[in-house]
């Protein structure tokens, strides 16, 4: 059967925030791109499957990159001691530009794609730029790649370098319109509306965004009260608005019933924001390392978990420098420890475990059933070979995975799934 | 003649904390493993030195580690949801008292080592344990891999868990002499008086130190002002003093004229206590990953700048998760920027440049003239090949490097030298 098999391995998930389902040597299994449960000794109606024994080996749900801005990869990791609003203009916009140029956009996103592909990231929601056609060339890339992903042509028709700001909020929604109908066949990647941030667009684009949304059932990305700075021009911007979340609200591009936003960042909500965030089911794409890294702050995430708010991590690539999420589930413990210990000693720190969750069900809940090893979830699945961390302990493999979330990067990965279906990894790629 | 060559590529290093030296295509001569200068031509007289050509790769100095537990090596990336005392007592100390049994001790040691060889260290401060034949074993391995080290034997004769605690004062100093003595003819790797810290020596023990430093001519390293807990509790225990560091001071092993302190973390230093470390001449360990990961806090780096003290970096190896200094020098950015955004304005952001200067001259200076190319320095280097970090741009070296810092670990090394001798490097190791 396509997609059906079992693997034999180190079996590890969140069951929920506080608790990993840790089964030693035993058998997850996939059905046709869903999983079948997980158990120490396989069942006869699974003896048919394929099997691939991994071993000792770790075997772990897949990631979810909720914030992730493709064009900006290739200069990630420079131009490090910038603000954002600064950092916007000295880097991401003139990097940004480029990509009129298809041939550019061709070779820069061959290498986001394949980096991605070699990535603990499964499926991911991704930033491209205001330009239709390298747009298409990256969702044609990432359809090949296996992974599931979301991709938004970014709409901006105000504040920006003039070398880069779309020429018209009609010439904005005529571009985003041929771009959701020029890639609608695509299988592995669907578009989602991207008004880049209240700032770069105008109420007129803002309405049609709403409007094209209603039109074709997509969903929304954004970004929410990043920077005190970003924050105030919002106010000015919109003196019609109560807060910077309302705005996007009013034009209907919050979050629904009928609909979902990811809001990244969310670093300084005020008590109003985060009630109407809730209402909403505004999923929170929090970017630590891209937080730290502009001096942005850091974001309340246990708040936010105590009010019952979606959170799920993000890259936020390249104002964040990796897409290794590892990295970011560390991060995401590190920079709470300090927000307890600086800002509010009642919000005590995410823990290693709750950052997990979040990489894997908090994020993987935008893109469906995902993050669990458990009957009727969909079968994303990484495994890792860890025996290059040395050590002269003998570990459990829960052990073992938080060790390798410090210390490990994404060359521990030897196989990964997505719907059950294999990507090929290349190993010589960092 | 003995380890004098050329090495040809693209030589980097800090002139000073805001400014590099970038020699494209240059030359860097090393002469009975004292560095000659950097050349953009060979000179003449370097001509019949063997040339070793790294074409593009980049040549760096090494990095200098001023703090890091080898005992704790074992169980890095684990149990990172404690904060200091509670992380003493649940992870360090046990995982310590196994290294009484001299079989346990040559395998974790074996591990330590090898993997401090394939780091971007050159040199390092250690932390042994309280026992002496394990901190003899370890020095011996150190000795052999080629790298310069100062190493304790840790002294600790109360408030330690009862299977840690030495039997009394005079048992410490005698074996601390045995070791010292029995250690004496190492030529890479040098004692240095390790009392634990404040809580966990008697005043009779820190008097015996001290002793034993003047008939030795010793350094010394210990731990400074990392957590109130451990602040408030130095005060209780040491009434006489007028702060943490003054009592080292009043025992005479806080640094002075004829000899030189590490002092570890320094995360809530008085004013008072800077003005002595300054006049002390203290190195201070500045441990990023550390304060955060145990939630100690941030040290305020810039306000040591701004104060003329003498700052290094540290891994604090297993508080901090890895041994890696380029991680170190990102954290080092990080945090500083968190400071500065979370608790003073007045205190800029530590740059890039400013943390390499620190991992390389900053700490440096601690071991002798070292961190730059430049007539009479020390011959430290590292090569890199960051060529696994693709991008579509063309990148000069100093962008490269700054990237590779970011994106990169130690498997970028492809040569290492400690003056001027190769290190041998085995790949295979994380």
């Amino acid at each position: 059967m396509k997609d059906s098999f079992v693997i034999r391995g180190n079996i590890i998930y969140s069951v929920d925030k506080d608790n990993l389902s840790v089964t030693e040597g035993g058998y997850a299994v996939c059905e046709d791109g869903i999983c079948r449960g997980v158990y120490r000794e396989l069942p006869d109606e699974f003896k048919e499957f394929d099997l691939i024994d991994c071993g000792d080996k770790l075997v772990i749900p897949g990631m979810y990159d909720l914030h992730a801005h493709a064009p900006q990869y290739a200069f990630r990791g420079l131009g490090m001691d910038l603000e954002l609003l600064d950092w916007l203009n000295s880097q991401a916009f003139p990097e940004e530009s480029k990509y009129r140029d298809e041939e550019y956009a061709r070779r820069a996103y061959r290498i986001f794609v394949e980096d991605l592909k070699n990535s603990f990231t499964c499926r991911a929601s991704i930033f491209a730029t205001a330009h239709t056609e390298a747009t298409k060339i990256l969702m044609s890339y990432l359809e090949e790649s296996g992974l599931k992903t979301y991709v938004g042509r970014v709409n901006m028709d105000r504040n920006a370098a003039d070398y880069l700001v779309e020429e018209s909020a009609e010439f904005s929604l005529r571009e985003t319109v041929k771009t959701i109908e020029e890639t609608a066949e695509l299988e592995n990647t669907k578009f989602i509306l991207t008004p880049r941030f209240i700032p770069s667009c105008t109420d007129e684009l803002m309405k049609g965004i709403s409007d094209i949304r209603k039109q074709y059932g997509l969903n929304v990305q954004s970004h929410l009260s990043e920077n005190f700075g970003e924050i105030d021009w919002v106010r000015e911007l919109c003196p019609w608005s109560d807060f910077y979340g309302d705005a996007y609200d009013r034009f209907g591009l919050f979050g629904g019933e009928d609909y979902k936003a990811i809001m990244a960042h969310c670093v300084h909500c005020s008590d109003e924001e985060i009630a109407l965030m809730k209402e909403r089911g505004v999923y929170v794409a929090h970017c630590p390392q891209s937080n730290t890294d502009l001096s942005s702050g850091i974001a309340p995430i246990r708040k936010y978990l105590n009010s019952g708010l979606k959170v799920g991590l993000g890259s936020d690539i390249a104002a964040g420098y990796t897409l290794d999420m590892f990295r970011t589930i560390v991060e995401t413990v590190q920079v709470s420890k300090l927000y307890w210990r600086l800002v509010d000693e009642s919000m005590r720190p995410v823990t290693v475990k709750e950052a997990f969750y979040l990489a894997t069900v908090g994020g993987g809940s935008f893109y469906g059933k995902l993050g669990r090893f458990e009957e009727g979830y969909e079968f994303d699945a990484l495994v890792l070979d860890d025996s290059s961390i040395r050590t002269s302990l003998e570990l459990n493999p829960g052990e073992r995975l938080e060790r390798a979330i410090y210390l490990g990067n994404t060359s521990l990965i030897i196989m990964k799934f997505v719907s059950g279906r294999e990507i090929s990894l290349e190993k010589s790629a960092q």
